[in-house]
């Protein structure tokens, strides 16, 4: 605490993010990270960028990455808002379309910088709790509310919901925007974005830090019909007018364009979920149904806060959120194959001993 | 307007940065940015960020570059923030420390970004006039303040507070933090980063923009005793984890490190800004005293904005502010010399018709 610090300095707790160790030879499967690269023809734009000049600002509209990503969703340029990654992107959606008089929705159990962005901005909230199989229930949304926003796949629990249930909580809520947070979509669900030009109350947040192996460069995004983009734009421009640097928009737009390093990606990472799940449901675990590309998992015989130790003591980083209803459970990001077969060994060796 | 978006989106004014053009062959003196490029050694770093783990997420807390600005000023890693260029820097700045019940104090001429931070985060504030030659006097500051900031040198008139202006305000408010905004400090002035230890309300702000050639890698950073620096990172840490990319990172690191190239390339400036200074006076100009990479001037017989029109035929882009007190004077930034006398010889050109 210091005189200087404002009151609202004072007031805030902090979003704490997964740890980045920097000691090597660790199985890092904790922070939901790609495993695999970005492609060649990611990095060929970036050498590109090496050669230009550096010294000059960056296009602070990022326009040719909008069209990018406009042209890959089949939506307008100006449906498209960028971020310096989708924290930035939620911060500024926070600001824009979320705070109102009635409290903001979202689930107990979602992204844990939601309730960070709320004491920042001086944003009321309430959580509405997940369902005993950690689902949500679109039913127990009231219909009073400033807003709803939850990540789809959620975090930290993978639970996906249908684009059904989606479309019919954009029709009961038709007063309140709908935010969308797709960071795990495309590891085998269905994005919202096809639905933005029939709901001008929904707003799909994506990012190329998952699925698009870019979390080193920081660009998320959001899709929306233009006046809500418009409203992000406005607080954008109020807060920082260059946030994408020449690497992150030349880049990403890179990685949009490279559909087939895309699917090769997505579909290996399946692969290896598919194998984690199997190998782990063998050893008794409880696996929660996962479209992300983390599972997130408890079992009955050793507690997850001890399983946690137990993997670092072996050199493998998962993550523990030390919160009620989820406290005995870890969520593990899928590696690579030979990461996944490791920790797989590894807790075959720790379940001997337990 | 949209029923969805909140009463703040309503009620903001966002900044409009200088244009960016889209066009080759201008030379552009709209925006200081440097005209020349980073150095090989950047370059070099840069390159090598190309061949790394961009899925991974970068060091949120950029140590290495925290270490790496401390060193430069001797100063403590916990004495540095950095941010997503030096505009989130104020941002964060303007939440922390600068949000009171008094009024923010800054000059009517300043960084125009003052008032749009002070409509974003709602913050109250007052203008003081600079006197009639554009400089700030500190006996003109009212100490029942909230805290005040400015540039130095001031932008966009280029004049220069010396320091020991500077310590005297310092002292006569010692209850308010006191934030020197110094984007353009190396082209000739003389930092406070070394009161910092003397004074526990002094705020620097730089950037990588400006003097180290980066502008297109969206690097900023504050200094000062740890107690402002941790109201900082306090809000940082409630909106961005993540804000400065892999690139950013190494290549300010590379760009601070590499001391000949900086001082070549300030000595280049100044050079030329002293050609252009005294061939403008030459023409009948004002020329405001200037310790920045651009200069502040005026003509008795042609009008700046008729000028800057005129430059513009000519494909040479300068800022013309439409803004009381100096809506007669023009901001040129200092160029590459051959495009210093480029100016020169349009100026010349243009005037034979006036």
């Amino acid at each position: 605490m210091s005189k200087f610090w404002s009151d609202k300095v004072n007031e805030l707790t902090p979003y704490v993010p997964g740890e980045q160790p920097k000691v090597k030879n660790l199985i890092k499967l904790n922070t939901n990270e790609n495993p695999y690269p970005p492609s060649n023809k990611v990095r060929e734009a970036l050498s590109a960028v090496c050669e230009g000049s550096l010294q000059l600002y960056p296009d602070p509209n990022a326009d040719d990455l909008k069209q990018a990503i406009a042209n890959y969703y089949q939506l307008n340029k100006a449906q498209v808002f960028v971020g310096n990654g989708s924290d930035e992107v939620l911060a500024h959606t926070f600001v824009a379309l979320l705070k109102h008089d009635k409290p903001l929705l979202f689930p107990d159990l979602s992204y844990s910088f939601y309730p960070v962005y709320c004491g920042l901005f001086s944003i009321d909230y309430q959580t509405i709790a997940v369902n005993s199989k950690f689902e949500i229930d679109i039913n127990d949304y009231p219909v009073d509310n400033g807003g709803i926003i939850f990540p789809n796949p959620n975090a930290p629990t993978g639970c996906y919901l249908a684009l059904d249930a989606i479309e019919q909580l954009l029709k009961n809520h038709s007063n309140s925007v709908i935010v969308v947070d797709e960071a795990y979509i495309d590891f085998g669900g269905d994005s919202a974005a096809k639905l933005i030009n029939q709901y001008d109350n929904l707003l799909v947040i994506q990012t190329f830090s998952k699925s698009r192996s870019l979390a080193g460069l920081r660009v998320g995004f959001a899709l929306g019909q233009t006046h809500l983009i418009e409203a992000l734009e406005r607080v954008k421009n109020s807060f920082n007018s260059y946030p994408l640097d020449f690497f992150a928009q030349k880049g990403a737009i890179a990685a949009i364009n490279d559909k087939q390093a895309f699917q090769d990606n997505i579909d290996k990472i399946i692969a290896s979920r598919d194998y984690l799940i199997s190998e782990l449901k063998q050893f008794d675990f409880k696996v929660i149904p996962s479209k992300a590309n983390f599972i997130f998992v408890s079992h009955e015989r050793i507690k997850a806060e001890t399983l946690a130790l137990e993997l670092r003591q072996r050199n493998i980083i998962v993550r523990y959120f030390n919160q009620e209803r989820i406290d005995n459970y870890l969520r593990i990001t899928v590696g690579k194959q030979e990461e996944c077969e490791q920790l797989v060994r590894a807790i075959a060796e720790i379940l001997s001993n337990f």
